[in-house]
């Protein structure tokens, strides 16, 4: 029924050279072991991960470009003749995996009734992270971050996706930065609606603070690997 | 020590001739409801809020115009010696109700841990407002639907705020009023991520609810009265 050691879900994370990176990737990883679920990684790099999704028959995550995004987990089913489900996109991995993986056998990612109100939460969060992208993105794609391959396609990909090359982004990331700031201290002071604990829901662990610490290890490990 | 039937909190509404309308204070106005609080009405014409606020030595609730906003409640002190804690702003007073005015001998506005995930929810109803004021103030300026005294005040210090006429606004509505459509179907599909119930916890109002109500009921009072 349930992933063990000896069978385990398999968790799809983006291939680098400076280990897992990726702000998306990260908050399954963290799902992953906060809820104790056994896992092991495939690292995939930029170029194969729309091949990847085709081999499987998973859907595209998006509409736009680019239309297949890690992370994807692949939960291997207790009938062998039958193949793994697999389910891409971050919010909906963690929702699979909290009806999947229940209390109390394992830790809970959204406490009853808080779904809706933790979507509205990592929006704003994505919302905090789009303004960071100009900056964000140029230290992704530095040389030596990404392996060979994901490099080379992060780089002209995105080029295109933007109209212009990551340097020039980056330039424009130096003059929003102080934005980028603003608009954290705003965010900062929403949270400090609840003062009974260090996490965003007082004295529990949710899904909103691994989104905030998959936000955070994204900034540190791009800025100072 | 808490508000009764003799001694009830005092709840300032926004005069009109067409009842309570204004989004901010009904949802104070169902916060008290919901919890069972006794509270009376005052009701407050545009121009008396200010000078409201300064009789009673309460602090603007922005640094920008309009300074002072309602709602604003007065709660009773049960020592006579002492005067009523005034609080404005409606966040802050619901918060304060359920602090005051605890469970299990009242209902709860914020379930366990929900503060911040409901500011921030809060904050997010509010862009979708923001983006429907050139339709709707209008509609609160139009002849007959503020006490006189109030009409004149609001389409005098709106046509200063915004630097046109609230008939020059009701324009520009028309002309974005397909971006409001689109952004509250946006809005909707994030809260479908919880399936459990009717409301945005599930099965349990929280003071998510009352905020929508709060919208809803404003757009329907000012489109049909």
């Amino acid at each position: 029924m349930a992933a063990t050691k000896a069978n385990p879900i398999v968790f799809f994370d983006i291939a680098s050279k400076v280990g897992p990176w990726s702000p998306n990737t990260w908050k399954t990883r963290l799902a992953l072991i906060y809820k104790r679920i056994p896992y092991r990684v495939e690292y995939v790099s930029y170029p194969d991960i729309e091949p990847t999704f085709k081999r499987f028959g998973v859907l595209p995550t998006s509409d736009n470009a680019p239309q297949y995004t890690l992370p994807m987990i692949a939960d291997p089913s207790s009938d062998p003749s039958k193949g793994p489900t697999y389910i891409a996109n971050s919010f909906k991995i963690a929702l699979y995996l909290d009806d999947k993986y229940p209390s109390p056998d394992y830790p809970t990612l959204f406490p009853p009734g808080t779904r809706a109100l933790q979507r509205v939460f990592i929006e704003r969060v994505s919302s905090l992270i789009l303004l960071m992208a100009p900056t964000m993105l140029p230290l992704v794609g530095q040389p030596g971050f990404l392996d060979d391959r994901g490099e080379e396609y992060y780089r002209r990909t995105r080029q295109a996706k933007f109209g212009k090359s990551l340097e020039q982004l980056a330039e424009e990331g130096h003059q929003t930065w102080g934005k980028v700031q603003e608009s954290w201290e705003t965010f900062g002071r929403l949270l400090e609606s609840d003062t009974t604990g260090p996490f965003v829901m007082g004295t529990r662990i949710s899904y909103a603070d691994l989104v905030l610490v998959a936000a955070f290890g994204w900034i540190k490990r791009a800025d100072g690997w």
